[in-house]
């Protein structure tokens, strides 16, 4: 597939003004690594990254706990300058993506602001504070979307869901990467429509997330810490529910509840992996 | 003198939001240079300053024609995370100075809003795009100050203006520099009440301005470019007006106002120098 042939809609639901800057992590996240340029040392961020800024503003007495590198600051600026000027979301990230070279074309949902907050053990918490400053190490209790009721899905993004040849849900974290995505209306009633046309690759291998939160967040949340209680979580969206290899025997079991079942190789840590898992889904 | 003898009242006019952020480059130019930071080969900005994230930004296709260094931009990100908690700029600029080791007092002369305005031969234009963009080589119909208007000068301000021995008006560009401090609600008052104790230092010597547009807008807008022209602008404030020994033929033109002159050196250029017009002013 050419990747100008692929549409990503991404959430935009831990999006964060910081410094007066809008932070968009999932966008940037998927664009810097789309485009080759992410920093696979640190797992997140640029590559070939510098810290002058964060070093100065920590010596300033400010808040450097979320670190942005002085390559990523200026992704920032850019962003942020141009929403003042009147800019969507959608023509900003467009406008980053031809200047870094991305070919796939990259959505977020919704031009709309939402804020992905948690109830904890500790309280309220924004996303970046769940996230990053507590290493989600918190009891979560439950999970809202601040906004998602009145934000509608931007024109692109529901052109792209009725058009699409197949629609692939990624082996996200289900609740806090891919939910949000779900509560901005339309998103979901257009995927229960193209339901026959839905892939979903479960995020949880053999009862476990391979990184993040997804499988402590399910157990709180009262699901099965299983492929099975992903596609629970998922309910009435999926088509057809690709699992990993390690949870063949629980093949039957997805078909029971009416889904087709592809069972592969889903962990990506190698390119040849992620190249096969890629081909059962276009298959 | 002591350094915590003196408090700087400072001027808002040129602030801006760019990139989201936050900008006040009187404030920090002074905050930079009292703390013997300021970088003396560039004349403006950070010594050691690094340039990445401009760097970055421009191969983005951003707005990169207003430099920011990267040791500067911690100073907009950290003021502008304060700002966006509720801190005013006072007391963002002191906690500013408390981390840079500054022991002048520096006020913000306020905390509302102000935007210096530029009538232009090419229409108009913001303080940044006159002066930074432009590099001043326009003409210049009109001046304004936008906000100024509903703006108050702060309590602290008024208590300074109140309290200070003495008042010294420095010799930056009046009709820029100094005008929109003069235009918020209370300053103009009270430097006419304490006007015997209002010392001005001349910015016009021997018909021109060291450095910026001063000489020319001072004619644009119909004053004589001289120290006397400069001294018209500041009429009915100025108890004792500083004029350089350039100009001594032009002190009984001065008297001739009703105002007391003291004749010395008032290019700053050596430090002697610098000492010596301090000593004149304190005398």
């Amino acid at each position: 597939m050419e990747p100008s042939e692929i549409t990503a809609i991404v959430n935009v639901g831990d999006d964060l003004t910081l410094h007066g800057l809008t932070i968009c992590p999932d966008l940037d996240t998927i664009m810097y690594t789309v485009a080759g340029l992410n920093n696979t040392e640190l797992g997140w961020g640029l590559e070939g990254e510098s810290w002058r800024v964060m070093d100065e503003l920590g010596a300033l007495g400010g808040d450097a706990w979320f670190r942005l590198g002085d390559r990523d600051l200026a992704t920032h600026l850019y962003r942020s300058q141009r929403l003042s000027e009147g800019a969507t979301k959608t023509s900003v990230t467009q406008e980053l993506c031809e200047r870094l070279g991305v070919k796939a074309r990259l959505l977020p949902v919704t031009d709309a602001e939402l804020a992905t907050c948690f109830e904890t053990e500790f309280g309220p918490m924004s996303f970046q504070e769940y996230f990053v400053r507590h290493h989600h190490d918190v009891a979560v209790t439950g999970i809202d979307v601040a906004g998602a009721d009145e934000a509608v899905a931007t024109p692109a993004v529901i052109e792209a869901l009725l058009e699409a040849s197949r629609i692939v849900i990624a082996p996200s974290n289900p609740l806090i990467s891919i939910d949000p995505i779900l509560r901005v209306r339309g998103v979901r009633d257009l995927l229960e429509q193209r339901r026959s046309d839905v892939f979903g690759v479960s995020p949880i291998i053999d009862g476990r997330a391979l990184k993040g939160p997804a499988d402590r967040l399910l157990s709180e949340l009262g699901y099965e810490v299983s492929c099975l209680g992903a596609l629970d979580f998922y309910k009435g969206l999926i088509g057809t529910w690709i699992i990993d290899e390690a949870d063949a025997v629980r093949a039957d079991e997805v078909r029971n509840r009416g889904v087709n079942v592809l069972v592969t190789t889903t962990i990506m840590a190698q390119h040849d992996n992620a190249r096969r898992l890629s081909a059962a889904v276009l298959s």
